[in-house]
């Protein structure tokens, strides 16, 4: 029996989640589904992710592989793992993938969005979703911040102190600001790779820039240099979202700054 | 020293909450608010609302009235409510309105919101803001039987058994379907006022005739007969959501169906 490997594409709502990794304590994506999995299957199976987002980090478009065995139809994985699995997580495509296909290393690109809530008062409606900064926002300088972070780039300031990635060197696609609804701006990041805490380090950064703190030419110094200390706080997780990951196929098409975001359009970008 | 008499815009998330009104167990959102303004004013004060939402509806444009001597600043009492108020309640604006005006009987319009969540997994991400029906919806079927439901009529099929309105007349300005993102159904009704549970039990009979069990000319006959069995079951309170009301002015314009909604617009609309 040749095993079939399947890809999933997975939603989750962060909040009570520990993050996509496998942990010994702690409730997580990756340990979810492949108790799910174990279940479904009646075989122990593990899961490889495309993005290891951290705690508190949500997903409308994480991928994910694994071997089976097992000639249950798609659809009957997919309810299958669904009825298994905490309201948090939902399975909402699974298809069939070649044996050379890996959910991370196979990846072309990944696009993420972050949530500001810029309004005076915290909003119960966006509490979860998104960080609230009820600073004034600068938005032409948040603009000219982010062209410079555009294209090929070493990031090296723009990486978490724990990050073991040995190369440093993105390419960034799009980095679009949008107002989604009135006092809610979304910064959305499409690039080829990320390092660690990246786009959450770009969020803090580009808010700095945003409220006074630090000007557009810094946000370039802070590349040229690759100092992490002159970048800003890293946002909390709670604003980022993984909306979708790339195989193959063209680069994103920048999109054009400040235009409104229609929800979901991120999910055809794959 | 003459009171004030002041305007709340209140915008709740209703999951944890046991609906508008004060209740003796149950925290409701009368509650909290009667309760924020005792201590900030150090004083009982009662408020008054414009819609009292049942038990786990949401309101991103609830009105609330209360009357003070105290002399704070409107943006003081603003800061200070929200403050005091758990994070599920928040003021969005306060100003000074006339002795007259009353947040339910001045109203000359509400606008609410119910999503239906309709493609076949679940979505963590709107769980607990939309009705998940897997079921395929034929929305030009919806679209003819909202056709009947708007205008002036008596509306006596559509209001819950423990409804005390005297009169059963209504006008529906607008009943407007749209997708403000894939698989998620946005159905906006305006009109000048509301029977208890109308919007809910409208949205359980057009999800009837979007699914084929009832026609729409069926929503015609439940309209002349008035007949409450006849209609459709009472659409759960998590997908529902007042967006705003409306004093004076025109009457809504009934925007063009199946048309994409960008969230937030409904604030404009008061």
């Amino acid at each position: 029996v040749s095993a079939r490997h399947l890809r999933l594409i997975v939603e989750y709502d962060g909040r009570d989640l520990c993050g996509w990794q496998r942990q010994a304590n702690g409730a997580t994506v990756q340990g979810h589904l492949e108790d799910a999995l174990g279940k479904l299957l009646t075989v122990p199976t593990a899961v490889a992710g495309a993005s290891r987002t951290d705690a508190g980090v949500h997903a409308r478009g994480q991928v994910a592989c694994f071997h089976t065995e097992r000639a249950i139809p798609l659809h009957g994985i997919r309810r299958g793992l669904n009825s298994l699995l905490p309201d948090a997580i939902a399975i909402r495509e699974v298809t069939e993938v070649g044996e050379d296909f890996h959910p991370r290393f196979s990846a072309t690109g990944k696009h993420y969005r972050y949530l500001v809530w810029t309004d005076g008062d915290r909003s119960p409606r966006w509490r979860h979703r998104a960080w609230h900064r009820p600073e004034r926002v600068d938005l032409p300088a948040m603009e000219a911040a982010a062209v410079h972070l555009r294209g090929e780039h070493d990031f090296a300031g723009f990486r978490a102190a724990g990050c073991s990635a040995k190369t440093t060197r993105r390419t960034m696609e799009g980095i679009d600001l949008s107002y989604p609804e009135p006092s809610l701006l979304a910064i959305d990041v499409r690039g080829n790779a990320f390092l660690r805490n990246m786009v959450r380090i770009m969020v803090g950064t580009l808010l700095d820039v945003g409220h006074g703190r630090r000007s557009p030419a810094q946000v370039l110094e802070i590349l040229e240099t690759g100092i992490r200390e002159r970048a800003g706080v890293t946002a909390p997780p709670h604003g980022l979202e993984l909306m979708a990951v790339r195989y193959g196929g063209r680069p994103y098409v920048p999109r054009r700054p400040v235009e409104p975001v229609i929800g979901g359009e991120g999910d055809d970008s794959v």
